[in-house]
């Protein structure tokens, strides 16, 4: 149709899972009907992108050089709980049963998408764990139990041995609310395995 | 995390079928591995707002007041084909056997998506066929073959028989390359019916 029109569908492209029929589609629904909120889109993008930084310590996202999670004097900082994204780190904040600090890779290990142990920063984990004012006693692994979170969990435990720090990962077992009937095969026999004394 | 992050994600939620969850996940996609892209996509989201209003004539996104094809003397102006979306008139060109001027409707009459005949311009429309500078002597239905694309056809149809201008809806029929096995059967029996000289 126009510059304006094709270059718009170009950049919608680097959305995840956005091909050029559905930037297509975007593109038209955000120009037909949303255009004030289109403007709210593009504004809060250019914002994020300039005070949005990594914290120095974490590498969560953060407007500051330390974010609010490392800078609380309240935190107990011997335990360190490594997280693949920001998203699992506010799902674990909000269970308000975790009261260390974390380390947010922000990815994890995947060959096929090009993710390597430089890539996500491993070096900045190490130089955290090393450089800690505290001596950090336990490391937490809460990396997903997808095979690529598992593969990214056996690679830092590797690196993480040369600390002798105690190393730990997230219960295996059955979902709160979950019934047994519908449960995968994997997940039963790990409960059962790592049984609790009731 | 803090308000660039949560802004960011209350602004994704316009895009369409994106809800929060996405909504951290494409911002997490952006602003941990696509920086340039998103600083590019923030960019031409702004440029194509700023720039691109509706033609006069045929409400498509344009630059300028007429656009394009509406001011393309070759063009056959007795001939209006009246679409949905941009879309659908880029799908129409490609094809090459068209050589009128379109009509773009933004939208389809869809009452649970609160689109009524007024949200979506018939009034434009009408305006357009009644102050045609070259009597329209055909317009073609082409909006799609949902429902909400029939009863936009229908109503249109009612809105245009005042007129008195011949009315054309796109052929039903087996697609090309299609095995008639696999097709439904109402495309079938639209098929039969309207069965061509060989």
């Amino acid at each position: 149709m126009n510059n304006h029109w094709d270059e718009l569908i170009s950049a919608l492209q680097c959305l995840p899972h956005v091909g050029k029929r559905s930037a297509q589609r975007i593109a038209f629904h955000l120009l037909a009907n949303k255009r004030q909120h289109s403007k709210k889109l593009a504004d809060s993008l250019n914002d994020a992108l300039a005070n949005l930084g990594n914290c120095r310590l974490c590498n969560n996202f953060s407007p500051e050089e330390i974010c609010n999670v490392c800078s609380n004097p309240k935190r107990n900082n011997s335990k360190l709980c490594i997280v693949e994204s920001p998203m699992d780190l506010i799902a674990i904040e909000q269970t308000h049963k975790f009261d260390g600090l974390y380390y947010v890779l922000m990815g994890v290990l995947s060959p096929i998408d090009g993710t390597t142990p430089t890539s996500i920063g491993f070096s900045k984990l190490e130089k955290r764990i090393v450089n800690a004012q505290t001596k950090i006693d336990e490391i937490i692994l809460a990396t997903n139990f997808t095979n690529e979170g598992e593969t990214t969990a056996y690679v830092l435990s590797e690196l993480i041995a040369n600390h002798k720090i105690k190393l730990t990962r997230l219960a295996h077992g059955v979902p709160v609310g979950g019934e047994i009937e519908y449960l995968d095969l994997g997940t039963i026999a790990r409960a059962l395995i790592d049984r609790q004394k009731y």
